[in-house]
This record gives C-alpha cells, sequence and structure tokens, in this order.
C-alpha cells in the first residue's frame, strides 16, 4: 500500500484525483491539502464525498515532506515547482500537473510562463505522455504532466510525427469545457458567461502551443497554428487537426499506423474507418479517441476527444504513478464513460 | 458468477445497468437484448462501450428463458408483463423496471396503466424499495422495481410516515432531468424544446402519484399531491415535499429520527441541519441525499435527491439483485458521484 | 423625448434595461454609469452593443443628479438608497431595482437586510408592481421595484388573495436562472458548479420571503413558506404555488377570475384550463404566464412564469416609467419571448 | 402594406421569420401553412405567440398561388422546389430557405441533393447573400437563400477571395448549435444525446461543403475542407477558417480590407485587431461578427459568427425580402443581441 498525498486538492483536478485513487487498490489516501480550505473535511467542500472519503485539509507546507511515497500537486505555475522542491528527495514520487516541469527547455518555459526557480530539478523532470515516453517515465520520480490541449493534440498527432509523414503547415483546432478553466472564481466562467454561447479565445498565443510545438519540433519542422475554443458544458476537449500527408494514402492505411502504433496501448481507442469521437463517450475515463479521415489530394483530418480532468489532467497523473511504482496502467482507471 | 440477461439493452436504463454490472464482480452479462438493435454490438450503439464490452444484441424473445440467474426488464409497461410471463420460472430473478409489477392492487395498476395480462404473477411480485421492503424482496423472485419520482418521494417521506407523524395535506413538487423521458425520439425531449426552459407537466395526472400514494396509504389518510416537472439537464430528481408536523419538533429532532431510521443503509445519506441535496453530488451515484427544514409552526420542506436513471432505476435494481443474491448490497454500485 | 440615466449599467439587469430603452421610441439614454468599468465604452464590455449603442460609462456620482428625467438605479442594496438620496429632488423619476424602497415597514427592512440611511424618503416610495398598485405609480416618483421572485409569486397569488378565497398554509416553490445571482464573480455562480445540477438554497431564509410575505399579509393572515432552488439555465423564474380554496370551486371557475383580474393587462397572460406555463415562452420579454389547477379537495396549485430579468426586473422598471411619464405602458417592451 | 405568406411557419426557421416579420412595419403575415399542425393555432403550437399571433395554420397548398406578395417557403429540399413551381408568376417574390435553388449549376445540386424538378427556374434563381449580390437580388423574384454553414464561411472568407489573396489549401472548422438540425424528432437531436458532448459529424461530406466551394471557386482554385461540428446549446454558429496568404501583411492591414469591403453593410461588424467573434453576441440578431489573425508566416484565421436561424436562414430570408422590394434593408431586423 502507497501512501499518497494531493498537494491542493479542492480544484477540479484535485477532487477528480481523489475519485480515482479511492477506486485505487494499492494506494491509500494519507494527506490532503488546501490553503483555502484547511481544517475542513473535503467532504464539506465537496458533498459528493459525503460518506465516501471525508479527510481533513492541511495546509499546503514543506513539512509533508518525507510523509509519502507519492505527490500529487495540483497548483498554479510557480507555486508548483516550489513545492517540488520542498518535497523532492529522489524517493518520494512527484507528479507535478502544473507547467512547471513539462519543458526540457528552460528558455521556452520562462517565455512561456515566468522566470523558473526550481531549475535544478528541470534534469529530473520527464514529460508524463506515457504512450511517447512510457520508459522514461519508469525511471523517473518527477513528472511534468500534460496540459489538457497537448495531450489531445500530440496523441492525435503523434503516429504521423513518428513517421515523418505529415509536410507543411498544421493547424490544431481545439474545444475544450469550461472546467479546464478551473474553479477559481473569474466572470469568464460564470454560468451566463459561457452558457449558450461559443468562442474562440487565446487566438495564437495560448500557453498550450509551445508546449505542443515543442514536442511537433522533436519529429518535423512544421509550425502549428493552435486557436482554442470554449464549450458551452462541463468536461472534454475534441481536437480537429488540419494537415497534409507527405505521400498519398488512404485513410485505411493511415488507421492502420494509427492501430500498430497504439496496439496494446490501455487508454488510447483508434476508431474504424467513418467514425468520430464524441466527447461523451469518453466523459469521467481515461480513454482517449481518434478518428479521422484522408482527402483524395492528401489532405487530412485527425480528430481526437479526451476529458480534460482525467486523461488531460488527473487519470494521466495516475496513470504515469501506476507506471513509476511498477503497477498495472489502469488501476484506479477502470471508469467506464458515463452517459447521458 | 451469477449469469445476467439484460431484456431491453438499448435505452438509458439499459445502458446503466451495463455499466453498473461490468463493475459487479459477481455477475456476468450473459446476455443482452434489443429488438431495435439486434445482431449490433452494444459498442456501436453506445461508443462508450469500445474496448469494454462488446457484446452482440440478441432480439427480445421467449427462448432466453432458462439461459440466465437474473433478468433485468427494461421494457416499456405493457411489454414488460408480457417478458416476465415468458421468463418467469420460480428459479430465474426478475427485476422489472417497468411499472408492471409495481402495485399490489391490479385495479389501482389498471386504472393508471392498461389491462394487466399477467395477473397471476402478481402475489410473487415485491416492491423493490430496499430500504422499506428489505425482507419481503430477501425472499421474492419477481421484483417490480420503483418508479424514480416514487423513489425519491418515498425516501424522503419514510421516516415521518412510518411514526405516523404527519398531519393534513402533503405537496410533493419534483423536478427531473430529462433523460427520465427515456431515449426515445419525442419533440418535447429535443435539445431545443428543453435546453433554457422549464414548465411543469403533467400536473396532478402523472402517473407516479398512484404509486406515491400508494405507499403513503399504508401509514396515513394523507393525501398527496404530486407536480413533476422538467429541468434542463440530464441526470438527476430533486424532490420538495412540503407538509405538517403533527406535534411540533425541532428540525434536529426531526432529523435524529431520519439518521436513526437510515442508519446503516449504504445509500441513503441525511444531510446535517442547515444543509440541502443537490443533484449534481449524487449523480451517477446510487444515493439518494436528503435534508430538511422544521418552521417554528409545525411545516416542514423535505428535500431528496437522487440520480434517477441510478437510485431512481438500474442502480436500484441492480440493489434488489444483491439483495436477492445474498451478496454484499453495494456490488457494482460503489461509484462515487462525479462532478462537475 | 426624455433623458434617461441608468446607474449602475453593467450588471445583467443594466444591460437587458439598455437594450430594451433602445427600442423605447420616447427615451434618449443619455447616461449609464459603471464603477469598474467607467471610461469604457459599454460595448466594449457587452460587445453586443457593438454598432447599435456604443455610449462611454461614467462613474457612478453625485453630479448626476439634474441630468436626467428617469434614473434607474441598478446598485446593490445600500448603495442604491444613497444614490437615490442624492438624486431625488421629486421632479426626476427614481426606479431602484435594488430592495431599498420596496418595504413600507422599514423595521422589516432593517430586519431583512441593513439599517436604512435614507428613510426620508421611503414615503414617497412605493413598491412598483403595477398590476397590483398602478394608480399610486402614477402620482410617484420613487419606485422600489419588486424582487423577481415576489413578482412571480405574487403575481400568481394576487386574484385569490384580492378575493380572500385562499385558507390556511401557503407553499411556495421557486426555481430561477443562474441570472439571478448577477454578474459578479462567485463560486457558486461558476459553469460548473451549476450546470447539470439542481438544488434548493436559502430554505425558509430568503431575503424575498418577508417581500412576499408583506404582499400576502394585506389581504390574509396566511403565512407563507418560500423555497427557492437555482436551474441550471440563464434565465426564467417559475414559481409553483400550493395552497388550498376556502371555498370548493372548479379549475375553470378560478381561471375566469384570474383572467377577470387580469383582463386588459398588458402583460399577463392567464392560460387555458389544462395549459401551464414554460419558461421558454417568456424569455427575453415582459410576460408573465400563469396556469393553474384545483383538486377536488379544494387544494389548488398556480403555475407562474416569467423572465426574471425582464417582468422579474429590468422590464417591469421600464413599465413603471412609462406609467409615471403617462407613456402607453408597452413601449420598450414589445419584444416577442424568442425560442429555441 | 405587403402581404406576406409563410410556407411550413411550425418548424424553427418558419417561427422565427414569424417573429421577425410581426416587428416589420410594412409587412403583413397573411398566411401561414403547416400539413403537421393545420388547423390550429401557431400560437397553440408556439405559445410563446400567446396574444402576439394567433393566426390559423393552412394546409400547404397549391391554392395559395397569387394570394401573397412574398412568399417564404420554409420546406424540405424538393418539397420546396415543388412549391415554387406552384406558386412563381414571375411577380410575387419568393425565398426559398432549403437548398433547391441555390446552386446555379443543376449538376452540382442534383449530385449532391436529388434531381431537380424544377429546372425551368433555376435560371431566375439569385443565391441570396446580400453582401456578395445586393445588384442581382434586387431584381430577382426567386432567391435560393444561403445555407447557415457557408454564410458564415463565405461572409468571412469573401473580402480575400474578392482581392485573391488566398494561396492553397482551406481549412473550414465550423461549429453549430442544435437548431440547425431543425425540430423533427431525431434521436441525434435529443437533450440527452447533445448536452454535455461535442462531435465532428458528416465530416467532409457535408451538402454545405459545395455550397461554400462554388462560391470559393468563382475566385480562386482553392479546395476547401469542410468539418462541422454540434455545439450543446441551441442557436449560434461559429466558424474557424484557416488559410495562407499569398503575400505577407499585417493583421491590420488585412482587418482594413475586411471593413473596407464591408463599409455601410448593416449587418456585418469587424472586430478590431485583437478580438474575435462570440456566438452569444450576434445571438437573436442578423448580425454577423467577424475577427481574424495573421501569423507572421502568412498564415491566417478567421472567424465568423451568426445566429444560424437568423443570418443563417430567417433574418436574412427578411433581409433579402426587403431588398427585392426597396425597402430599408433593416426593417423586421433590428433585434439586438440578447445575452445572457
Amino acid at each position: 500500500m502507497w501512501d499518497v498525498g494531493i498537494i491542493g486538492a479542492t480544484g477540479y483536478t484535485g477532487t477528480v484525483l481523489v475519485s480515482s485513487l479511492l477506486t485505487h487498490p494499492d494506494v491509500k489516501i494519507s494527506l490532503i491539502t488546501s490553503n483555502t480550505y484547511k481544517g475542513k473535511k473535503i467532504s464539506d467542500i465537496f458533498p459528493a464525498f459525503r460518506g465516501v472519503f471525508e479527510g481533513m485539509l492541511e495546509p499546503t507546507a514543506e513539512k509533508h515532506a518525507g510523509k509519502c511515497d507519492v505527490y500529487f500537486l495540483c497548483l498554479p505555475h510557480g507555486s508548483a515547482m516550489e513545492t517540488a522542491q520542498a518535497l523532492y528527495n529522489g524517493k518520494a514520487v512527484i507528479v507535478d500537473l502544473s507547467a512547471d516541469f513539462r519543458f526540457e527547455d528552460v528558455g521556452l518555459y520562462e517565455k512561456t510562463y515566468i522566470p523558473h526557480r526550481a531549475k535544478e530539478l528541470l534534469p529530473q523532470a520527464v514529460f508524463g505522455l506515457p504512450e511517447l515516453y512510457r520508459n522514461k517515465i519508469k525511471d523517473s520520480h518527477l513528472i511534468g504532466n500534460p496540459g489538457c490541449y497537448p495531450t489531445s493534440a500530440i496523441l492525435g498527432l503523434y503516429p504521423l510525427l513518428k513517421e515523418q509523414m505529415l509536410s507543411g503547415d498544421i493547424f490544431i483546432d481545439s474545444k475544450s469545457g469550461v472546467s479546464g478553466a478551473g474553479r477559481e472564481a473569474k466572470t469568464g466562467s460564470l454560468f451566463c458567461e459561457v452558457s449558450e454561447g461559443f468562442k474562440a479565445y487565446n487566438v495564437g498565443v495560448h500557453r498550450h502551443e509551445p508546449e505542443i510545438q515543442k514536442e511537433v519540433s522533436k519529429y518535423s519542422d512544421a509550425k502549428i497554428f493552435f486557436v482554442p475554443h470554449l464549450l458551452p458544458m462541463n468536461r472534454g476537449i475534441l481536437t480537429t487537426v488540419y494537415g497534409r500527408l507527405k505521400e498519398q494514402l488512404s485513410t485505411k492505411e493511415v488507421l492502420a499506423l494509427y492501430k500498430t502504433t497504439y496496439f496494446g496501448e490501455p487508454f488510447v481507442r483508434v476508431l474504424d474507418e467513418g467514425l468520430y469521437p464524441d466527447t461523451r463517450f469518453v466523459r469521467f475515463s481515461n480513454y482517449c479517441d481518434i478518428g479521422l479521415k484522408v482527402l483524395d489530394d492528401g489532405r487530412i483530418v485527425i480528430i481526437s476527444a479526451i476529458d480534460n480532468l482525467v486523461k488531460g489532467a488527473s487519470g494521466q497523473a495516475v496513470q504515469n504513478m501506476n507506471i513509476i511504482l511498477g503497477l498495472d496502467e489502469t488501476k484506479g482507471l477502470r471508469q467506464i464513460p458515463q452517459y447521458p
């Protein structure tokens, strides 16, 4: 039984983590923290947990170092790097859900975010996308858990990138449910500001663009153009990627490549020809569904769907933990997508 | 391992049943039927099940008698009674989710619905509300699984009814998500006919009124007045009951009665004073949350919340099966409420 | 042409007022204020107004006294009373959308809200529900515009109250869209905290209860019990009132009373027997739709629907202004309910 | 005063037309038809119209020829062409909201839809997009009112197309509210099948692709790739177009071109640099809002938003009628976007 701590447990990723870990047979949640709600039971904040898990919220503090085998950091960037510094000792596993340890290139991080104050840890960190980096993850104790948009975009592109089969521009049109904006009280996240509306935002300047680009650049010199949109719903990301194949292949042939690439992956489902994902069918689960179509002229559209809070955040974090601890990767992640 | 069949597996209650039973360690889904989709895989109809459960849908037919240990009937009333006749043999457990076996009084059933064509089975049937009838359920092989509104209303009223503490009129103001109307293509269930709107319907003439009344009448001669409303959301029922206590008690005293009555019940959560249920906090789970307040003049409001497809239908059906088979009542029903 | 000022124009009631007044042939919006957004164009805050109305937002200040013929105060209570003091001169019309001038009984106001700091104005103020107080409104220059819940509840009850036809308890079960909570950034109004959920709140302690009670008490010694609920939608209030008639009448007879009472009212639509309101069919309009049913035993349910931001706030405010200025009451209020 | 008939008045486009025309000072709705609801009052089907407009629905029939000055056809394709044949006489204005008269090339129509049975009328028909074809529309009596997606996509592309400034592939990623699917009872339009989900559909095979392509082809040999998505909301289309400029220009320069092109257009609003449209801010209005951004490498994204039922259907139809009748183009179309 592994002792697990969730630092910052009262945001949406925190509560989804708790929910997932409660179904995990090999871990025990022995620490949950929240500076906002310290001293309260988590079930007072999230009454869904009444009678299920009524752990007390402690303040987020350095003194928690050494207590747990695994720490999940559900904190804003900046705050996460300092907490990681306090908790990292090479033995405990740290899975950071912020952006602080996602960038190998500290310059790129600092250009996109803020000055990095835990640079000495960066060499230890691995970008936690299991389908691409499982082997590296296995040997790491510090995971930069990928962003939600990057997870959906990179999983959609990876088989073609890996084989260097794309040519020219890549356009990434992503649409996210509102929970991606977190639980902070902001006017833009109010029900009446979101419901019955749809818009693009941060066009060409979203912080997830460099995170996607850095992965794309490992295989290709293609420049991506990333446009995120806000959906009037709680959960789910659908990413529609437009590009062009270097040589003409059929939809069937490209799907075969995707099925081969993701063969054995417990959480990627490649759909058959003519089928496309719907966020409803991955909701509350760790699945990433992918469908695609190739046109006669070599253009291709790839569509991927995830639950932004699960495969796009907390579920992937648990998957990373399982890999590092040598556990079955699906433990704590067997939730079947729920609909309606 | 018990063999389980789901007759009519492609409505919302059918798919929720499948989802619940897949997490049940002691059962095997060995039969799923659908006349509409026979010959197809259930995962083609509900892509959420891709890679999870891809069983083939068979036609609904008599020949399935004797195949399973447990049958769940997710059929319209009328059709359910005939299927029950074909399948009932005193050995297999039949849990009928329609109204056909909910009424001890066949006259009341026939006044509310249609002529009953399986009257010989009625003496075997038990109204499957575990919190009230667990002992009877244990010994039965034919369960009339309660309606969604009745489940929420009766659980809200039961402790006071049992103690005969109510006096005078009872008003039951219920609000249900759209999934209560089923998956049939009806104009009234279209997104654009429901979204951004709220209304009462079937005022004083809803078929669940007699179902609630018959239970109330076992303890009291109070007449209920039931007004259902349609909520612009997928899942959940909130029922607000208004009544009057025979003698003045405090909110605390009445809550104590509720906590005593439901002590040990795995799926009823009585909230503390000042707290009231939200359907969000029972969503996707088998919980019924109850809160209440007593006024200085003896009036009382009791508020209960369930997921209409789980405790209001498929979850309760699994709970009934567990009771009859002598299993832990929570097996297959440990889903934690999911939010957002 | 009357000069009109909107003090606090960037909340939801402010923007709906602007929208309504722009269609009014006899008024000119010559002042809009906002302390939060002063110096900006209203069309920068609400891009719906681009190219339609691009007025500059001024700070809310005393210096605006004497500038306009009519002032609408869309401010929090407390702040409204002080602004009214600064602007009131007996000539300009002041319609206050806060609670500050709704209570004839200052003690009741202070018990419900805060100490009143403009008591000297209270004798001038009229509760601005035109269907009940049109004559008083005509002669007033200071209107306490009714709350949204009270408007729906009182219009639903008024014909029976006036005739003293009710006996015993009155239960008022109201359900409101989220815009009723205003545009302030609060966790409880976030999309993810509201969508796909439904709950009661402020059970028996909502500030609109005394506002309704004071009107009921003018005709009856009945005690109301008011339970508001939060709907996962933007706009609309549906109020379901439960009571008992002193003597047995038919639904038809009571509907006849309602049709007589509201005969000639431009904004009340009494529905025929068997029909009940839906908030969708009054959305964006100043209508109040009312339907009702009487049971055999004398119990009655009355259901009323309004758009909380129109008849429940800004539309009613314009109606009050029209009455005072001697204009056709429907000017600026001819919006047809829009659906879907 | 012009006599206007609405053939097929009980779908969503029909009801929006009625609503718009009721605010038009120069027309009288003298005929509304519906085969489904004939003999009923339209206010019985759409209670929003109670007390506002209670016209009787007549059957859709040939006998209505000659009765009206203007006919709006809100019928399925195929049915519309035959009705047009029955009503067309060169004098009455016919605005057909179906696809039947949108294609100059009958072969393309027949490839996309069905055999055309009113070919003799095609030479009279004009594609009713006022911003492109106002002069032709003026002289026509038969309008093929554009599809909703094409309206949003073509208005977004037109200034660049006209100046032949685009090079290479064009990707059109469109997202529509559910009302685009009409009021027919289909499983796919049910609340529970749409709410809390998002998907692409008809990828690369939607019938609006050839309609957009034929307009693009008038200026360019670019091939478009059109991917429509279904939004969990009632109204609105947001179209995100990706392309590449032939020569590098700044965002400001391209916006200047757009502002020049649409100068004087009453219903196109070109947003300033850094601003992008939101469907909420055009909802219920005839506006098309457009924003765009050019990247350093010449790539461009253009984002346009309309209300699919207004500028995308009924509003544009009224605009076309106004042009033909020589009326102010904004009559009946002055609805301010409503939010929340």
